[in-house]
C-alpha cells in the first residue's frame, strides 16, 4: 500500500501544501489562505483541516501518512517550539502540538528556510549531498545548514540565520536586524540595488542604470548586456556573496553551495562572479565545495516539510 | 556487568590513552609515544596493542567493550578517513578500519579539536549542552560544533575549523593558511603577541612589556596588575575573540561557548574582554550564548574519543 505525507510552508498570505509519496513524488499541491487575524490562532487548524479534507478526497487513510510537516517564517526549536512569527502574528506557539493535537498524525516544524534547504537537499540542488549549504538571495539573505542529512537548527532555532554575519565593518546604514554590516546587507536583492546605487554615484560612466528606477534583475540583465557600470556593480555583488558563502563555509565544511531566491534566476554568471572571492576567503580545508542553483523553486518548503517528517 | 570504553587522543609525540566506564567516569588514563617514523605505520597497531594489554591488566572482556573511540590531528569524515595528519606523517589513513582490523572492537574517529569539543560537551564546560561550540585558543585557534549532540565534521572534515574565517581586510602579515586576517592571526597566543606587539609600537606609553619578550600569558597577567598598556592589548584582543565568535554563533546558533586552550587559563577576564565585540557583531537572535571556561584540560580529547564511539 502506498505511503503518502504532508508538506505545509506557512507563508504571510498563503500556505502552500502538498501530498508527496514518501519517496518525495509530487501527488498534489494547492494553497489556502493564511488567516493572520486574531494573532493567527486559525492558521494551524485550517492546514489540519485542509489536509483531512485532501485524504477524504484522495481516500487516504490514517495508516497510509508518515506524518506533516510544517515551515513557519520564524524560529523553530528541536522541539517544534516557534518562539515568534511577526508575519503570522505569533509567540511562542508549539507547532508539533497544536496541530498534533488537531490532525492526530505525527508531526514536525522548521523555520522556512531551513526547511526549504532540506527540501533542495532531499530533492533539488543539492539532490545526494549530505552536507549541504542553501543560500537563499531574496529581499533579504536566509539560508540553511544540512549536517549529514540532517537540519542545523541551532539552540533556538537561529541556526543557518546567515543573513546577518557581520562582512564590512565601515557600513554606515543599519539593516533590519539592528547592526551594521550584515552579509544580507549586500548579497540581498536589495543589496544589489544598495551596491549598485553606490557605484553609479562613484562615477560619471553613462549606463542603462542612470536615472531609473532599477531591480536588482536590471543589474545582471544590464551586465549581461555588456553595460560597463553594471558589470561592476555584479562584480563587487559577486565580491561580497563570495566572502559572505566563505564564512559560512569555512565553519560548515558542505560539500555543495546552492543559491536559491530571486537573485538566483540571474543564473551560472553568479558562480564566475563570486568565486574570486570566495577562493581568497574560505578556509582553504572547505575549498572544493561544488556550487549549484536550486531547483524547486517556491515548492522547496513544501519537499523540505515533507522531508522533515520523514527523518 | 560494568561496561568500559576507550578514548585514545594521538598527538605529535604522545598518545594519550583513557580507559572509562561508558558512564563517563575515569578508570586509568596512561601515554604510549607516537611513532611517526615511516609515515606513522606503527601508530595504530601502538594503540591496539596498548588497549588489548590494558585489557588484559584489568580482566576486561571482549563482550564488556563498547569500543575504542581515537581523535587525530587532521581532517577525518564520517567514514573515519583521515585525508592528512602532517605531524603524524600520514596521507590518506582510514583509522576506523585499520584499528578495528587489530583491535576487533568497535571503533570511531574525529578531528582532535573536534572530538576535544565532543569531550567538553560530553563531562565537561558543556556538559548538559546539546548545542555548544568548543573555541579552542592555543597555538592556533580550533574549534568543535555540536549540533543536537553530535559533531558537525562537515564533508571533508574541516567543519568547526574556526582558525580560518576571515576577519580582518588589512591585514598585512599571511595567516599559516595561506589567507590574511584569519581569526587566529588575532585571537591565538600567537595572535595576542602579535597584538600586543602593535600596540606597544603606536604608543610611547610605558609598559612592563616593552623591551620584553613577553608571551601571551604575560599579557594578561600585567593587565591584571593594572598596566595601562597591557589593558589596552586585552581589549583589543577580546574585541577579535568576540568578533569571531559571534560569526560562528550567527551561522550556528549555540546553548553555550565554551573556550578552551592555553588562553583560556587568563579565565574569567576574557568574557568581559570579548562581550562588546560579540554583543555588537552577533545575529541578534544568537545573542543569548552561554559562555563558560573549558574543565578537561588535556584530557578533553581522550573523553571526546569515547564520547565519539558511545554514540
Amino acid at each position: 500500500m502506498a505511503r503518502y505525507v504532508f508538506g505545509a510552508d506557512v507563508g504571510g498570505t498563503t500556505v502552500k501544501i502538498g501530498l508527496l509519496t514518501e519517496t518525495g513524488e509530487r501527488v498534489d499541491f494547492w494553497e489556502i489562505p493564511t488567516r493572520t487575524e486574531d494573532h493567527g490562532k486559525n492558521i494551524i487548524p485550517d492546514i489540519a483541516e485542509s489536509i483531512r479534507a485532501k485524504m477524504k478526497e484522495k481516500s487516504i487513510e490514517d495508516t497510509q501518512v508518515v506524518g506533516a510537516g510544517v515551515g513557519v517564517p520564524g524560529a523553530v526549536n528541536a522541539d517544534g517550539l516557534c518562539y515568534q512569527a511577526v508575519n503570522l502574528g505569533w509567540e511562542k506557539v508549539n507547532v508539533v502540538n497544536e496541530l498534533h493535537s488537531k490532525l492526530k498524525l505525527p508531526v514536525k516544524a522548521g523555520n522556512d528556510a531551513n526547511v526549504a534547504a532540506l527540501g533542495e537537499a532531499w530533492k533539488g540542488g543539492g539532490q545526494g549531498y549530505k552536507n549541504m549549504c542553501l543560500v537563499t538571495l531574496g529581499t533579504g539573505v536566509g539560508g540553511g545548514i544540512i549536517v549529514e542529512g540532517n537540519l542545523l537548527s541551532g539552540a533556538k532555532g537561529s541556526g543557518g540565520e546567515i543573513g546577518h554575519i557581520h562582512l564590512v565593518d565601515d557600513e554606515p546604514e543599519t539593516c533590519g536586524c539592528g547592526n551594521h554590516g550584515c552579509f544580507e546587507m549586500y548579497a540581498s536583492a536589495t543589496g544589489a540595488v544598495r551596491i549598485a546605487k553606490r557605484v553609479l554615484a562613484a562615477t560619471d560612466e553613462d549606463s542603462v542604470l542612470r536615472g531609473k528606477d532599477f531591480e536588482c534583475r536590471d543589474i545582471f540583465d544590464a551586465a549581461k548586456a555588456g553595460d560597463k557600470v553594471a558589470k561592476e556593480c555584479a562584480e563587487k555583488y559577486g565580491y561580497y556573496l563570495g566572502k559572505g558563502i566563505a564564512a559560512v563555509a569555512s565553519v560548515t565544511n558542505p560539500e555543495i553551495v546552492v543559491l536559491g531566491g530571486g537573485v538566483s534566476k540571474a543564473g551560472d554568471m553568479l558562480f564566475d562572479l563570486l568565486m574570486p572571492s570566495f577562493k581568497k576567503y574560505v578556509f582553504p580545508g572547505c575549498a572544493d565545495a561544488k556550487f549549484a542553483l536550486a531547483k524547486l523553486g517556491n515548492d522547496a518548503g513544501v519537499f523540505g516539510a515533507a522531508r522533515l517528517v520523514i527523518g
